[in-house]
């Protein structure tokens, strides 16, 4: 019974990908478990502190379909967390003596922080793939509509022109950030957690060093300084990297949303049929993607200040802030993967009104270019002269809805010829350093490894 | 596939009620959406709106039984909501020409919302009998040991004496306060939406008002005075009585954890066998159901200000923050029904070491009591010299670790016979109002309606 | 110095208003907690506890100008809190022997707590007021533009026809439900805290509830049947009632930035010289009071999550989260303030243009009502037919860029005459339930005490 | 007028730092401001924009000294940004024809965000510094106390021993990553604003990305690639950043509030003469640093997620959630420095008792190292025995509440001999890898650089 929509059968590829919602469910999560079980026990074998028939056997029974479900539900009900359970029954599928050096040394928080380690790392894999398509595909769309020219919009005006091409690097700037972001994270996040009850080891005499870092490297993870049972900064990291990689996405997804509005109505979500349509308002186009992953973004950045006070862990091993870690951290995840979905599919697919573009760059009648007219006369008229005259002309333009060059031309104090007004009122001519900026952002982008 | 730990087949029962679960996980979810259909067919026909016959086979069609998740799912994938796939499996279990009048007049929206009001409906009513449990649950203990003495603390450090039936009946009232918000918000959230694509009703001619008002009446909700569609209130304050509760759950649980800890001991959660134990460390007790009310708790206070932002609705209907709330909603209330389901366990079935009680009060030697005996001795001796003396003879029990009492005798300069400085140091009579606060929260559960 | 800049002389005009930061500044603070103290000294020489002429004197005391700032801020930095300083100075103001029964038998929390309410209920006749005006405003406008025709829309696209008058009634209903929130919030806040150390006034011996009750009545509160020091739901509750209200206003302001846009352009903030324009960019008008309702309402939702995990509070009085309310609640209502005030400035002020609306509404060439067009026409050549009618002609509509009504007039399959068409095409007629809505929100308007 | 208890004269020195302060507040804020201005216009000069003469003038003009801030708070409250003044007031102070070269072709947010990027330097710097001093003072005592035994707790029940030194190296560990992710941060945020109304530049021709190089340079920032005007990843990163910082200062303060109860007192806050305690309850010493690392932390969680949803800014220039950043960032930092001042006054100056610490170690007799009297008993007389055994012995000491040790002895079962046992139940003997972690923590803290 799935209450959270994002888990649903029915809602739940509207909100993750199915890729992540398996390194993150029930048995992505489980195999984690035994996966660090298992490698623990080959670690320990190795370093003879359990017999070596023993790791095998373990290694070999490290299958979730060896658990019972059922058994491992009603376990976790009573005890509180699902590990004690999961090795009883890896014991019981290992057989002979191989159940009595399951989990040896270990505390349950050791398994349950290194498969989430696991996850993180699965996780992040599927996460930077999506980052690196999206930009891509901006950057890709930055060059192809360079010199496509649109309304520049601040406070939901009309400011000055600009490009889509400008547009779509400044969509991809903040994601190779994001890229670096998350490789840092790798770094800090990627550790193996191992201390037994208070972090010390004790039980393993003087091979609890080895142990961590044989385990360690068995997974392909870093070996910590210290435990971090209750150090929780690189899992609050994780969250924050998501967040952020969220609300970049967010402001992606805010424009798409607006420049489809009716009166807009410049660049589309790719077509697909019978999605956000409406059987009885044919005219409709409704931005479903980008309600996505705005409503993913939020359910994200709902979650960051959880894992942030889950942080005030209490002495060795906390009562409480690590379970609602649990509530958080898959579910941050599951939802980024949706958020990147939708986001892959708008960028890939987006469908674009170039004339629409121009008639409402045009719609103003030249006022988008006041600012241009008032520069340029500025240097022979001097800059108050030329801001009163301009201002003039522009509320006189409104007023009568007349084209501002109509009335520029027949301004005597305005001393510029009538084919100069034409050209600075070119938008085209007044779109700076838009393509600067789209050389920068490509050349950076075309430069991120893809891993 | 569960990512969401509280629907978890493993984890989901230290999270929700399957109760709550029933009502609001996609079975429910889905059934509720039905019911709605059916009671607006009926209303509708009788109304003349649609025919009679089409109505009852609407109506005997709508079970759950008769979709398929497998088309729900894909459908709703492409469109962005189920309501399309259901309305067309509703109608094609209708058979006939039933189909053509499923859903007749009404939006998108219309239909989610107002299931989710009967999900909402049932949920506060799971959730009011369960606080009025948990009301009473804890008054009786106030009432059983209203003597009881402890130590009362105040910044974790002792203060001055209390019972622990005061205890109890602290945090039993504002429970009783709960009971009254959820009371108010059944008048403000349980109502029925119904509006079309704009909330004008305009395809129902003059018949809509009429039409809102039955569907109202046959599912046992009010009439809106206008359709909330953007008006999300109603939701939000579910969201904020709910938060509200599991702070006051949490209030609870927070200090039977404390309560719990090796050096203090005096209270316990009930005694499970296997819970909260651990097989190598035999000496200790977890406070396991406190702290899953605490992430519960948590879970549910991140996911309110999600409900708040997504207020900020555009226009008619919205593009996105409606989205969100799916994902939170539903959540809250589940995770509301774990955060009470722990703590009713705790409240009926506490364990409570009353020696101990007494021995920590007692460990600090009579200074919990220093004030009562400086306050007697204003009387005549003036509070500044009380003051100094008995400061005085506090400074020295605690370097001399001795008694407070054998020091006070001692002191000359503090005019109080033996005798009255024992009268002066026994708990048990300076608890001022404990006991009269116990009679008016009592008194006020007592008379707490249980549905 | 204020960093924080609803407190900066420079910027906070735009974040609250001067009426509530007097209310909740330093000396509105001080000076509660000061009537506090007086009133305490007088309910307690009522009852013969301390000396009628103490009482007298300290009440005369009772100012902020006898407090020396430094030195309470010099006490404050060191002791944790301002009561200990504050009492002194109090006790040193009011002369002779009244120093010594000042605070008697208080806590520090018992004043700070009571303080507090009182701020609270000062400001939630402030706020009050202002939902009050700002109700009556848009329903005054609801009236006046209950003809004003615009398009409705969805997902922002244009779905069918809605009036001006209509969304005023939307935007004004769910204030109506604020008013009894604040109503209902008022019963369970506006409560005296008075509990002494542990909550139970033992210093008082038998006369610790006569002065709680002497202390509420004498204040204008209540009495609680319990104290609330760790009791914290009725603040929780300000700030969710805050939360909700700031949530309704964030959808109006939403809607007001979206009606601004250059390519809407119906309904805008009151003109005001300098506000929102640009120098450079005459065709510019931002929508400054809107952004900063979002602002505002963005902060308090940030908050409310703070005041609901501050309710953990432990034992009798508790380590850390009260201070934490400290640093929400009075923010909280600065804030709503401010979100109210801009609120109300677009309520009353807004200006609107019609033939703007008009034009939007018709630049679709029918589209918009396709849907009461297939109404129709269900009725005479069944729905199926209507629907592949419709939406073909609608297709053709949209790729000519021709009326739609021309299109269905030149359309066989449509058995309607051109009168019929153009009637059905008007979107006068197809408002439905509009004006009916408009006339339920006036009657709740109206009938709204305004205190 | 303060509201918020951060910026009170009375409440502020607990909140955050005066230096903190004075980087944040209106003057830093308003300085930073003019220092932008001031170095655009000396960049401007040397591309030959502006004259130079101008450009001195400017720069000799820009002191908050010479602003008036009652005009720029009226013209602000009008305007909605404090910009507009500024330069009006600059070009005043400057004189003759300055006016007209201030602020040449930049926007409002230019200034805004170039500024606010000065305050991130200056309070990162702040901040950097503090965590350093924190980390090395906590290494310090993990040296210090490498020896001192304790209890180690997980869910606040005995464990396992530690030490102190060993739970030092864990409070100091993540602070060492907190430094890397600072470093990281300043290299993404420390950057200049420059793009004009749309970021594009377009009014200073071929000149802008001259302008933006020099102007970063001459600011000691780098130049972005593409303005980050709706691209707010960086600030919501500080926000992240600070937020992790400070959940590791609220574990940090978590455990000394725990540590310093009634029952533990094991390690207290710095004494301080009338910090903490209370007049009448003379045994009381309340944590009061810790409870305001926890309250700031807490506010500084709450504003993380307010940062992230900021990012969803509209096209080229946002309608609100800008302004929403300025109630968020400021407040982020001064509170994260009022959480390191008494983060740093607790790790310098924390008093031990390490008798104590020893006491509450063995009040439980032993039990505290069954595992271990377990672990090496299963060599010899196999796990299950052993564990049998050791449970029944644990539940005898607890029940008879006698040494585990003497149980243990008469238990002929446990083939091991007295002086064994003794040597099993010695706390000293168990605490693993405590002293090889405190070595690496050392090791690192060490080689960290101060600046």
């Amino acid at each position: 019974m799935t209450v959270n929509p994002a888990d649903s059968a029915i809602l739940g590829g509207l909100f993750g990908t199915d890729a992540m919602r398996r390194v993150f469910a029930d048995e992505g999560r489980l195999q984690a478990m035994l996966d660090v079980e298992a490698a623990l026990a080959r670690v320990e074998a190795k370093l003879g502190i359990v017999p070596q028939d023993a790791a095998e056997a373990i290694t070999r029974a490290a299958k979730v379909a060896n658990l019972s479900p059922e058994e491992l539900g009603a376990s976790t009900r009573n005890v509180g967390y699902p590990v004690v359970a999961l090795v009883k029954q890896l014991g019981k599928a290992a057989g002979g003596d191989a159940a009595r050096y399951v989990h040896w040394g270990a505390t349950t928080q050791d398994i349950l922080d290194t498969a989430l380690v696991l996850q993180i790392r699965d996780g992040l894999a599927l996460i930077r793939a999506d980052v690196v398509r999206i930009a891509r595909a901006l950057v890709d769309r930055a060059q192809k509509h360079r010199g496509d020219l649109m309304a520049g919009r601040t406070h939901l005006q009309h400011a000055l022109p600009v490009t889509l091409g400008y547009k779509c690097a400044v969509w991809a700037a903040p994601l190779l950030d994001d890229l670096a972001r998350i490789d840092a994270l790798r770094g800090r996040a990627l550790r193996a957690q191992f201390g037994g009850a208070v972090g010390t080891l004790a039980s393993l005499g003087d091979k609890g060093r080895a142990v961590t870092e044989g385990l360690a490297t068995e997974l392909g993870l870093a070996a910590p300084d210290a435990p971090w049972h209750v150090a929780r900064d690189a899992l609050a990291e994780s969250a924050s990297v998501l967040g952020i990689l969220c609300g970049n996405l967010a402001k992606f997804a805010t424009d798409i949303i607006l420049l489809m509005q009716t009166e807009i109505a410049e660049v589309f979500e790719p077509h697909q049929a019978g999605r956000g349509g409406s059987s009885t308002m044919p005219q409709k186009r409704n931005p479903i993607a980008s309600e996505y992953v705005l409503a993913a973004a939020r359910g994200v950045h709902a979650l960051v200040p959880m894992m942030l006070s889950a942080m005030a862990q209490d002495h060795e091993r906390a009562t409480g802030p690590w379970q609602s870690e649990q509530l958080a951290l898959p579910q941050i995840f599951v939802l980024t993967s949706g958020a990147l979905m939708h986001a892959a599919s708008i960028a890939e697919g987006m469908t674009v009104d170039t004339a629409r573009m121009r008639r409402n760059l045009d719609a103003t009648h030249g006022l988008i270019l006041a600012e241009a007219v008032m520069m340029a006369a500025a240097r022979t008229i001097g800059r108050d002269k030329a801001h009163h005259v301009v201002e003039h002309a522009s509320a006189k333009a409104i007023a009568e809805r007349r084209p501002l060059g109509d009335i520029l031309k027949q301004d005597k104090a305005l001393d510029l010829p009538a084919a100069e007004i034409d050209r600075l009122l070119d938008p085209a001519g007044y779109i700076g350093e838009s393509e600067a900026v789209i050389d920068r952002i490509v050349a950076r982008a075309r430069g991120v490894p893809s891993g």
